[in-house]
């Protein structure tokens, strides 16, 4: 008889990537799944986008400049990285490989289409598709950022209904409903806590 | 776009499967998941042991004679049955269907044996170990069962060590602590809220 069995929830670090069409409200999940202090290690990325009001570099972002972005491709140093919207975003792979030894669960928030990716070079990580409860939720959530012009949300709509598309690529689907941040929360956490019970772990390797 | 972005949670009834060795700890784990009032169907096994003191017919069991349970097993109205400890046990076929038809997921208790069967019949279910927290806690428990003859508790703690080999055929291992049933319900609770946000649900075919 073995002597690991109260090895559950088993201690395997998981690979967890948040996603889902843009305006779902990815990073707002995010900023409560911090707040209720889980022991995740949640990925910073880098971009060459200037700071929004209020972001803080190495906590919301690295902000780097191009020539820096484009050494790090150079060096294979990005895990995923995509061109967005005339500027440039991608995760340090030396992050990822950091917080995946050090045992913990590592969460990324990423667009479709970066997911994609990391299905493709990690096929061990858990993709979690983030959902609105309906296509008008999600239109008026884009269209209350005061900082797109009127082409700018044009194209997010459109990219957003090819995003939705896309969930069969994923494991898990969670709807964000509006006034129902804590329910996604939970949910979420839900997801986290099964696949910790898993009788054979998904094994990221990077 | 779709119209049932809404549509998660999934409503897809779920065949969820509770095993794990004998001592474990199968009935009280179910009895505290009933007195929670979850919407689940708990699946009433056919035996033909008589009843323990307190059990109650068609709440428990449905305790049969010898003759009605080899008349099922004839018609084939039995999804699962086995021969235990000189008593034969099953779970009507019947039962199963209609609980999935209303909606409704169906929880079953089974021994590590049955648990495989299921596997073989419905690939698709949800299967979860519970697994004790050592094999001390695993012993003690058995032999406080007032009920087994020292020969009974012999063959059981044997049985026992057999069926924790087998957890690697199981979805899912939950570790059911001494003192900490709560967790144990809590864990079992993600699990099945987990399989509901699958993008790809597991429906069962009977």
């Amino acid at each position: 008889m073995a002597n690991d069995w109260s090895d559950y929830p088993q201690q395997t670090p998981l690979l967890i990537v948040i996603s889902g069409p843009s305006g779902v409200g990815k990073d707002t999940v995010l900023q409560r799944m911090k707040e209720r202090r889980m022991p995740f290690h949640f990925v910073v990325t880098a971009t060459t986008r200037p700071p929004r009001p209020g972001e803080v570099h190495g906590r919301d972002y690295f902000f780097i400049s191009r020539d820096e972005f484009a050494e790090m491709i150079e060096k294979d140093e990005l895990f995923e990285w995509a061109h967005v919207y005339n500027d440039y975003k991608g995760i340090p792979k030396q992050q990822v490989r950091e917080a995946l030894a050090s045992g913990r669960d590592v969460i990324m928030r990423l667009d479709v289409q970066g997911a994609a990716t990391v299905r493709r070079l990690a096929p061990e990580a858990v993709l979690i598709f983030l959902s609105p409860g309906s296509e008008a939720e999600l239109v008026r959530r884009l269209s209350e950022r005061k900082t797109e012009t009127p082409e700018g949300l044009k194209l997010r709509i459109a990219t957003a209904r090819r995003e939705m598309e896309r969930m069969n690529e994923f494991d898990y689907c969670v709807v964000n409903r509006d006034m129902a941040l804590e329910a996604t929360v939970d949910q979420i956490i839900a997801i986290i806590a099964a696949e910790h019970s898993r009788v054979h772990p998904r094994r990221v390797k990077l």
